[in-house]
């Protein structure tokens, strides 16, 4: 069927954890799903740094005055939310997922991490055992819905209080077509935002590597790019 | 700097040749391109089959009643051309290419090849020893300057004539950096298609692989799916 976000679940009331959400990227999607009205939590391998963070974060523009972000640290975070988004740097991916995979256990899992190196001639797709960071995520947690998503959003678009929509698609890659469904509704709460099923895990890696051409994109026409996936 | 389509180079007097212009995805490009107002030749391993391809051609809507379509073997094709495009099969790409590597010394060489293999669950991307198509088409073009471009193009969506405008982007990767604005006007001399330069070679694996998103999307949506680069 074509692309309907009047057919999407009501997931307002969902809790959103961001692990490592003391990064560009996780602080970036904590502020919007704070900005949204979901309760947010941050996670930190250092809970007083994730406190800090919340505290930041609720304090910014377009968050509620009586709005819920708080801080802990990451295995805390994802024992008490619904719908983790791990966005750790790729170096510490493996370690930081493996650690948590039984305060994961039947937790929506959302990864956004891009397995990406750098040198002079800019950044390139890193190769990834598994295939890919979310590939990763999925073999070590064997008893989570995981999905790729949120790979392509700018986190200084995120992190911009005057911006009031962000205007791309978020693509969803996964085993579980019902989890495109609720991180697709996840997405258009952040207004802009369309959340598109793109394929199955072993197809997420090109996603996650095309960042290093938004990189690319970026750096030429001095833009914050993003991906739009026409004729839906 | 901003992409701007009004700093492109005037290049409607370029003679584009498609190796491999009796496919689905090279008919369609050189039908676009006949459109536009080039003159196009349609290559193939057999020459009749092409000249038949490019009489077809010459006879769909909106190509211009003198337009200069016409086909040839591929290597004649290729001398003939200033721009060709590679559309061939994943499977025959590197021995085509190799045979024609001095028809196309000095030309512009614009792969649009996607190496995917198809099981079961769909389409999934093809690891390339090279690194991806476009970097083994460079590889063996040593004198050729080479790009990817044209990958994500809809085949059904070049080939409809009721279609006037294809709105998306073209993703353009290459080592050459006046290529960029070369293929890039190209690919605005196609209604609603922008040409958008999206980093070097070593990041073309992820561009190419990105169809088999594409091709899930489409199956999900009903859709032609293509990409635009939002904030451009």
């Amino acid at each position: 069927m074509a692309y309907d976000a009047s057919n999407l679940p009501d997931v307002s009331g969902l809790t959103v954890g961001v692990v490592g959400g003391t990064g560009d990227q996780g602080r970036g999607l904590a502020y919007r799903f704070a900005r949204a009205g979901h309760t947010v939590l941050i996670g930190s391998r250092a809970a007083e740094r994730a406190a800090r963070s919340a505290e930041e974060i609720a304090g910014l523009p377009g968050v509620a005055a009586g709005a819920s972000v708080s801080g802990a640290g990451n295995d805390e975070v994802a024992r008490r939310s619904d719908v983790v988004i791990i966005a750790v740097p790729w170096d510490g991916h493996a370690a930081t997922v493996a650690s948590l995979a039984e305060a994961l256990a039947g937790k929506i899992v959302v990864d956004c991490v891009n397995p990406l190196g750098f040198d002079r001639q800019g950044p390139y797709a890193l190769p990834v055992e598994e295939g890919s960071a979310v590939q990763q995520a999925a073999a070590l947690l064997p008893d989570s819905r995981v999905c790729a998503a949120f790979n392509h959003v700018s986190a200084p678009l995120l992190a911009d209080p005057e911006i009031d929509r962000i205007e791309l698609d978020v693509l969803i890659c996964t085993e579980d077509r019902e989890l495109v469904d609720i991180v697709g509704a996840l997405a258009a709460r952040i207004p802009g935002m369309r959340g598109i099923y793109a394929g199955r895990l072993r197809n997420a890696h090109q996603v996650e590597a095309l960042t290093a051409n938004l990189i690319a994109i970026n750096k030429r026409y001095k833009a914050h790019a993003g991906i739009r996936v026409t004729d839906l």
